[in-house]
C-alpha cells in the first residue's frame, strides 16, 4: 500500500521512454526458450508412448473461457499453462498414427524455422529484403518440381483452400469477356461458370461464393467407378452450357481427391480445356507433390499442362501448418487479377521499397508472414530425394492398408487406394444400412477415445467410412497394422455389445 | 564408388518403414535450436548497434535464385545459410528506428509462442482440441477490449486486408435483397454500393474487386481539412445513389488512416448507417487498438457501435507476423455467410471432430495455423495495462515528433498527427514542387541507405510526404530526435549537391 502511495501520477512526459516490452533480464528470456526447445525435443521424440488424442477437461476448457487479465504475468508462468492447458490438447498431426482430414506431421526442422521467422519478424509484402527473395526461390523450386515452365510464378498462402480461391479469381479474370475487377460480376452479360467432379473439395464452392460467382456456377459433374471425371462428361457439360447461355471459364482437375484420393485424367481434361479455350486449374492440395513418388507420378501426368496448381506444404511436404501453394503457369496473369497501384505503396530506387519483388501484386494478402523460410529450410535439410523417399512410403503404406483390408473379412474397403487415401468399414453378416453406420460411426470415435489412432470419416456412395489419409512420416508399418487389429477389435466389441446390450459397460 | 554398388535397388517393400524425416540425433536437434534461441536474443537485444536497413549483395541475391537442391544438406549447414543470406536482410520492422509502413516489432515471447505453435503443429480449423477454444478466447478478449458485446466473435486471419475481405463479404451478404451466395452478383437487380473516405486503405477496393463487386462498386468521398468523412457528404452520397438506381449496404469508417492517421467521426458514420440500415464496417488495421491509449480513447468514440471491425496484431499489439483480426458484432452473420456443410467435415459426438468450436464456418479458410497462441501468450504476459503503456508511448511519440517538426524551419507537417503516424517534409525557399518531392524522396532513400532510420513515404495532397508510422515498442525519445536532426542534415547535404553538383561526390 504505502509503495502505491509513493508512486506520483505519470505526466505525459513519462510515456515518452516507455521502456517498451522487451525483457528486463534477457538471460531469463534466453533460458525459458531453451526450455521450450528441450520440451519440444523430447515431445516430439516420445509421441509414440501418448495417446494418439485425449479429451479436454471441464477444468481446462474453463480456464480458456477466462476474461481479458489487465495485469502482466511472468512469461515462465506463461508458459506453464501453455503446458498445462495446451500442449496436451493438440490436434495430434505429430503423432505416428494420426490419420484425420490431411493433415501432415510437421518436422522439428520446420518448426524451428518458424521460430527464426517470428523472431525477424519480417512482413513478406515486398520490397528489397530478403524473405521476398527466398519466397520466388521456393515458388521456383516447387514450380520445377511440378514440371511448369519457368515464367511460372506464385505465392505461398495459408493454405489450399486460399490457393484455389485466389486461383479461380484469375481464371475468371483472365477467362472472361467483362472486366470483372472495376465493373464486377454484375456486368457479366453471359454468366460464368466452371466445371468440376463431385468428388472436388467443398473449398471450390466456397470460393465461387467468395468471389460473387455464387455456389450455382459450380456445375459438379458425375464421376465413374474409380471416383474420376471423364473427359466426355466434362466436354458435354460444356457444349450444354455453352448453348443454354452460359460463359463456361474454367475446368478443376483434383490431384487426389479429399474423400476417396482419386486423381482425375488431368491430361485428357487439359485437351478438353484447349480445345474451348478454358483455364484448367488443378486442385492438388492433397497430391501434387504425389509427382515425387515413383508409384503415383504416372497418375499424375499432366499435372504439368494446367494453367494453375494449388497444393499444401503442411500436408504432404510436411512443413508445419501454415503453408500452402499458388502456381500459376504465367504469372503475368496472376499480376493482372491483383495488381494495383497506390501512393502509400509506390516503388522508390533505393531503400526497402525499391526492387522488384513485390508479392502482394500476385494476391489478395498485403501483410505477409515469412512462411517460406521453413519451406525454404526443409527443402534444404531434405533435400528432394528426402520427399521422394517419404512419400512413396506413405503411398505405399497406403496400399498395405488397402491389402490388410482387402484380406480381413471384417473389414470392406469402400474405393479403391489411388493415392494416400484408404476408405474401408467394419462389416458383419446381416448387418444393414443405418446400423452399420452408427457402428463404423462408434468405431472412429472409440479409436480417438481410447488414444489408439485418429482417423476421420467420410460417406462413399452413402455408407459411412472410416477414412485413413497418410501424410505422416512418423507412420511406421507396425502402426498400420495397429490400426487394422484395432478396427475389427472395436467393431467386434461394439456388435457384441449391440446384440447383448445388458452385457455392456 | 564401392559404397554405392553395394546399395542394392529398392524393393517396394523397403520403405514401408521409409524411417521418416525426424533427426537421427535428437541431441544435435536440440542443441541447434538452443544455438539460434541464443542468436536471437543476442540479436534482438543488440538490435541498436546494427543498421535499421542494408541492401542486399549480388552474391547473396544470386545464391537466393539457385535451384533446387536435390540432396540433404545438414540443418546445422542450412542455418548457417539463413545467418548469412538471410538474417542481415530483414524487412527491419524489429528494429528501434524501423517507422515504415504500419509494421510492428515483435516480442521475444511472441517469437517463442510462434515456434510452440509449430512444434504442436495444430491446423485451427475446427474441432475438440485446445486451440480452437485458445482462438475463441483471444477473440472474447479482444471484442471486450474494443467494446464490443458479448455475442461478438471472430476469427484470427493473416492480417487487415484478409480481415477487411472477409467483413465485405459478410456485409455483402447480410446487408443486400438477393442471394449473393448461391446465385451470385448476376442475381443482383440494384447493383450492391459501399462508402469511405477517400484515405481509406486500398484493400478495400481489392476487396470489392476479390468478391465481385468491381472496384467501381466503392464510392470513395473527399475528405475534411482534416482527411476525415464528414457523415454529411456521407449521407448525400447514399441518398443520391438510391435515386440513381445503385443498393447502397456498406459504409468503411477508419480508425487511423493509412496515409495520415486521421480517424473518421465512427459515432457520426453510425448513425448515418442506423437510419439507412448500411452496415458499418471499421478499417481499424492501424488504430483499433488505440482505445487503449487515453490519449487516442475519445477520437475512437463509436468504433464499440460498428457491425464489424478489422484489425491487425503485428502492427499495434507487437505480436510477430502475421495476426490480423475480423470481429463480427453479431457473430451469426457471419456463420451465415461461411458456413457450409460437407460429408468429409461432419461433426460427430466424440472425437476430434466433436465440440462446437469451428472457426472454419467463419471465414475462407479451412487450413489454419495458430497464430491465436502467440496472441493468447503475449496478452498474458504484458496484460492490457502493459499494451495501455506501451501504445501511449507511441501515440506520444508522434505527437512530439510533430512538435520536433514543427518547431525546426527546415521540415514543415504535411497534416495534423492525430494518431501515431507523422507526414513531413524537408522543404527550402525557392525549391518548387517536382524538385521539392525528389529532394524528399531521396531523403528517404538516403535515410535507408545509411542505415539511420526507415521511415515509408507517401502523396499528402499531391506532396511527397516522409511517412512516420510508430508501432514500435524499441523506439525511445532518443530515436525520434535522431530522426528529425538526419532529415535536417541529409536534406541539406542533398541540396547543396544540387544546387553545387560539382561538389557532390
Amino acid at each position: 500500500m504505502e509503495e502505491q502511495k509513493s508512486v506520483r501520477p505519470l505526466a505525459p512526459g513519462d510515456l515518452l521512454d516507455g521502456g517498451g516490452l522487451d525483457p528486463q533480464d534477457w538471460d531469463r528470456m534466453r533460458k525459458l526458450g531453451h526450455r521450450m526447445v528441450d520440451d519440444l525435443v523430447t515431445w516430439w521424440s516420445s509421441l509414440d508412448d501418448r495417446p494418439a488424442w485425449q479429451p479436454i477437461p471441464g477444468a481446462v476448457l474453463e480456464r480458456l473461457a477466462s476474461s481479458v487479465p489487465e495485469q502482466p504475468t511472468p512469461p515462465e508462468q506463461v508458459y506453464e499453462e501453455f503446458r498445462r492447458d495446451i500442449l496436451p490438447y493438440p490436434t495430434g498431426n505429430s503423432h505416428p498414427t494420426f490419420f484425420s482430414h490431411v493433415i501432415g506431421t510437421g518436422t522439428p526442422l520446420g518448426a524451428f524455422s518458424d521460430l527464426l521467422a517470428a523472431g525477424l519478424n519480417c512482413n513478406v509484402f515486398g520490397g528489397h529484403q530478403a524473405a521476398c527473395h527466398v519466397e520466388r526461390q521456393v515458388i521456383a523450386w516447387l514450380a520445377s518440381i511440378l514440371g511448369l515452365p519457368l515464367e511460372a510464378g506464385g505465392l505461398i498462402l495459408s493454405g489450399g483452400s486460399m490457393a484455389n480461391i485466389v486461383a479461380l479469381a484469375v481464371a475468371l479474370r483472365d477467362r472472361t469477356d467483362f472486366d470483372v475487377r472495376r465493373q464486377g460480376l454484375h456486368s457479366a452479360k453471359l454468366r460464368p461458370r466452371l466445371y468440376c467432379s463431385s468428388e472436388t473439395h467443398n473449398c471450390l464452392d466456397k470460393g465461387a461464393d467468395l468471389l460473387g460467382l455464387g455456389s450455382e456456377s459450380v456445375r459438379r459433374l458425375p464421376v465413374d467407378e474409380t471416383f474420376r471425371l471423364a473427359p466426355e462428361t466434362l466436354e458435354a457439360a460444356i457444349v450444354q452450357d455453352r448453348a443454354a447461355g452460359w460463359q463456361p471459364f474454367c475446368v478443376v482437375g483434383n490431384a487426389v481427391t479429399v474423400g476417396t484420393g482419386a486423381i482425375d485424367p488431368l491430361g485428357a481434361l487439359a485437351d478438353v480445356c484447349k480445345r474451348h479455350g478454358l483455364w484448367l486449374h488443378v486442385d492438388g492440395a492433397i497430391g501434387a507433390v504425389g509427382v515425387l513418388s515413383p508409384t503415383l507420378a504416372p497418375a499424375l501426368v499432366g499435372l504439368e499442362r494446367a494453367d494453375s496448381i494449388a497444393f499444401d506444404l503442411h500436408k504432404w511436404l510436411y512443413v508445419p501448418y501454415e503453408a500452402g501453394c499458388l502456381l500459376v503457369r504465367d504469372v503475368e496473369t496472376e499480376r493482372k487479377a491483383f495488381s494495383n497501384a497506390t501512393a502509400y505503396l509506390s516503388v522508390l530506387d533505393a531503400g526497402l521499397s525499391s526492387g522488384d519483388a513485390w508479392p502482394n501484386q500476385l494476391g489478395p494478402e498485403l501483410s505477409r508472414g515469412f512462411k517460406a523460410l521453413k519451406v525454404w529450410m526443409s527443402i534444404k535439410e531434405h533435400g528432394v530425394s528426402g520427399y521422394r523417399r517419404a512419400i512413396e512410403t506413405n503411398v505405399l503404406q497406403a496400399r498395405h492398408l488397402g491389402q490388410l483390408i482387402e484380406g480381413q473379412p471384417a473389414l470392406e474397403l469402400l474405393a479403391p487406394v489411388s493415392a494416400n487415401i484408404v476408405c474401408y468399414r467394419f462389416v458383419s453378416k446381416g448387418l444393414g444400412g443405418p446400423e452399420l453406420d452408427t457402428l463404423n460411426r462408434r468405431i472412429v470415435e472409440e479409436l480417438h477415445l481410447r488414444g489408439l489412432a485418429v482417423p476421420s470419416h467420410t460417406f462413399v456412395r452413402g455408407h459411412f467410412a472410416i477414412r485413413v489419409a497418410i501424410t505422416n512420416h512418423r507412420t511406421r508399418q507396425s502402426h498400420i497394422e495397429s490400426l487394422v487389429a484395432a478396427s475389427v477389435a472395436i467393431g467386434e466389441e461394439l456388435l457384441a455389445e449391440m446384440r447383448h446390450p445388458s452385457e455392456g459397460v
